[in-house]
């Protein structure tokens, strides 16, 4: 544990956030997610659920103003709901530390898979909602 | 995630809880403990308290019974509170399993380090409360 | 060994059964399958029949309910009897824990080892009965 | 699978038994045992009984003839059965191919521990009957 | 050494022929041939010839039914001799275990090579006779 | 890059000090410290002084209150300058983030290669100050 | 630390430009590059400005005379600064070892992505400044 | 060192000669060279010139007779000497111990790095005169 | 397979033996000897005797004239023949390359054992001879 | 290879060099010397005598001044030449670099190989002259 450091995040965690750069990708995967056979970097987070990685990820993590959309969400299948109720906890958190100008993309399911085994981690946690995979794209800091 | 596995309990962790035998022990270490230090095997579990593990794990995980305490506190230093509030919630999570003949020892500070370095593995949570570490030792179960 | 684990689940067993996600899929294979040289996680089930391992595995294992048939078989070679009696028993096992829905495909048998490649684990028994190869593919929790 | 070995001896467990030479000891480990700690080398035959893999071992092991008794057994603590009913599986298994002149010792508890971080390999099994450890001391073959 | 395996299947060997499945294939590779650069797993051979291995080998390992000819052979390059002397006991050794309905086929030397690439492993040996590199494609065990 | 992290704190140092607990030790080695010989981890700093280290470092870590002095210190060889220039700089860097009630202790040069040995990690930095050497004892978190 | 070699040249990162010959690539990132995505071996240099170490390599590196451009620039995107006042200094760099003689190419961001993904090394630097990139190729040396 | 095996033959080198079989490849890379980025196996010769390898070698290692040239050269770029000095004493080399009848083919300087790719090792020595890289192709050895 | 080099002495032999120095042993250990669980660097030699091994070796290996012995025997447990046959002939091989100056000296079984685990390699032959475990201790070359 | 920087010196052994601080130690080891039984890190030098890298070493390694003797030699054993020829183009070396008031220390020979098992690094040439193998001490420097 370290002063100012919320304990969400791992001594591993923290260490793949600042070893991405502009353009590299984090997925924070829910509990069914295919995390370990898609992963190139697979950061254990068992037991949380989605949105306490993102706040705190968020805190600390530059989105990337070079593309239309840094965020990404997988769009539900055909039959279930096209608009899953924690995906307002989402915005509300990307809101909270990036303002409202930050656009989202959805990716169809199995595109979603393609993109996470090019993404620089997956972060595997235990949320239960279904549809609750969100993928953000690092930006630029000046400093 | 697997039917009936509460997902507190990662891959991982249910692994090394599995392979561990009769004698063996684990060490759910608090925040501030020099986990990565001391561990053969560290298991993380960032972000968590302890009480969650230790009521996820007693549940699968038979004490030893021919020892007369399997269960291992770090006593507190001269200064500190002899008597931490949360092991009363640790003692209620070893009643609600184990029923109330089930003895606890104290370890001196060091004693306590010195005893994790030999532990099958130490679980490493970010629980803020302090001397909020706690060993169980492994028994036998008939099936 | 843990309380209400099965035996026959090993460490490692379990490990990758929870390492799992959404569409991931393991071959339980028989004695006769190449395992070694097709499996990307090998793991270990010698001298063990398929049927065990399949009744210990649904019991933990959701099967995926977005795909026509979660369950795949190994369609035996021309000269071969074409409908080996050990696929009852896996019926009755999927039946005893999914119900009657859940469809069987059969898979060429050179379709089926570049299938199993793709597999997240093949599961190594010694099943002496031939074509009692069979890959399930996992579905969703709730929880 | 090969010609005439039986199918409980895994590709591991074959090449460890060949590898071990006069004098070395392997433990047939009991699901109870600490075998993941106290293993030089641990090899899997979870969901095993340990008579099956005794009787097979036998087939293929010299026992060491150059001391007093090349099997050991694991004393029972004081106020359990001192004479566990599986000892005499382990006894008709060992006449079986050894004739009736192989003595037996007993360990104590942890003396049996400290042995067993010795050995050449632990087989660790999911055998459930207690006290149901066996060490065997390989001998030599003229060939 | 074990009761009743020939000491020239080393402990690794052994392994890996057990590891084998139906279709996998084995090289025995003459001294000349380019084996460690070739060889997905390579087993040592050196100082032996080829068919004190290929008879040893045969005892215990099912040549493949399913296939015209499970046994192939590096067809000389033109202006060698087209049909090498040890081609004869070849013969005799598959005909020693496997009668005499056993086809062999020829491999146009690169197609070989390539052909090695894909097998489970290469033995290699110290075989001074040219053309003496023989593949063995493993069949089915009842047991 | 993380916004609030200070581009000195590597993404490799940042984790060593998260994993770090109480009483864990990290030395901060200057130009001439055989770092990689004494070192169970080693970190780079390599073309930095150990002032900007210092600062860094104590902003985020909490230094040791149940020891006399959580400070460690080189004593200089007889001869050299007892009271070398830049332990100055350290007590101000010290006494910013924790007050001027913490002590330092000096040890002897071969005591601190020892001391070193046992510390969780090295950092190596190009300090060309001589005895600019400063081991920091990791203190608790409330949180 | 050596006689003559400058302390920002750790001993990795000086065995890394060793060990380049004719035609390879090293890149000197700035802290937004995404280098630990895209390099094939990642030298750290946090902490660091990108100029310090283009001139300390300079000195001891030979560029490559059979190509028109040895040193890569990024092309920085529609919007930005498309000539940035850092450039001007690794222009005195060059300069000051190699003369006025040598040429910079530019390529387009993505371009140099692609590039860096089959360069020898990507040395990780903290440069605040954008388009701080820099890719050098290795020449011939007689000596 | 061993009776008769020349000293400038280190052990690596000498287990890659022994390793190699007919058709493979050798690159002997003067100091230019990009060895390390084009190497599969990368032995190191540093501070030796070409030609004593050579030597050494060539008594020891059988060229290949079934190709037109086993002997590769790197034809200089236009403008550089076409006929390297060097190259004598390269053909004194060969034709000591296999006679005037060896043929040298000349690869232009990107295929010869491409083919240095798939050689089954690169052998880095520190030789300063230009175009002084040599590859050889093992033969056929009949003991 | 090279020049001169017999074929019995494999690619990682030859090397261990090239690696050893003055002083430096090397175990030629027969079928029975514990070969896996006490050697340091365990060199596979099955399925050839130790004469056609110590042979080879005296050719190129220097014997330590510095010591009394630099041969060492294992002696006989009581019982057994004190003077195997098979000594004759490693004193024929000795004798063959050193002359008849050389002292051989026996260890007791379990001091060889000892000694052998100090030992720089041990090569695992299938001698099927009792005692016919042989040390070498290296000598020193002048060149 | 780059500017200024001797071919001898590879890129491996500039890196141990490098790594090295105050007070550790470097072997130069002669040919016969047990270099890969003795060292923590084996450096191959192979080919080469002791004094062309005792020169080259020198030119960028500060001796220790902090000790009696930075410079050991093995003391001859009774019956060598007790004081061979080739120290004294040893201490040329050491005088060329570092004046005469460098003091040496002989070590008998066993004494001398424990204090190589604690050296930094070994460095293994083929040096052929007798007792040819040197120890340095690291000094200070400056900058």
């Amino acid at each position: 544990m370290l002063k100012g450091i919320p304990s969400i995040l791992s001594p591993e965690l923290l260490k793949v956030l600042m070893e991405m750069g502009h353009g590299d990708e984090i997925v924070i995967a829910d509990g069914n997610f295919p995390a370990a056979s898609h992963a190139r970097r697979l950061v254990p987070g068992y037991g949380h659920g989605v949105c306490d990685f993102l706040r705190a990820i968020l805190d600390l993590f530059p989105l990337d103003t070079y593309v239309d959309a840094p965020v990404l969400l997988m769009d539900p299948v055909e039959g279930d709901d096209k608009n899953p109720q924690i995906w307002k906890e989402f915005e509300r958190a990307v809101q909270a530390t990036n303002g409202d100008k930050v656009s989202f993309e959805k990716l169809e399911r199995h595109q979603f898979y393609e993109r996470s085994k090019e993404a620089y981690a997956v972060l595997a946690t235990s949320e239960h909602v279904p549809y609750a995979n969100i993928i953000l794209k690092k930006g630029v800091l000046d400093q």
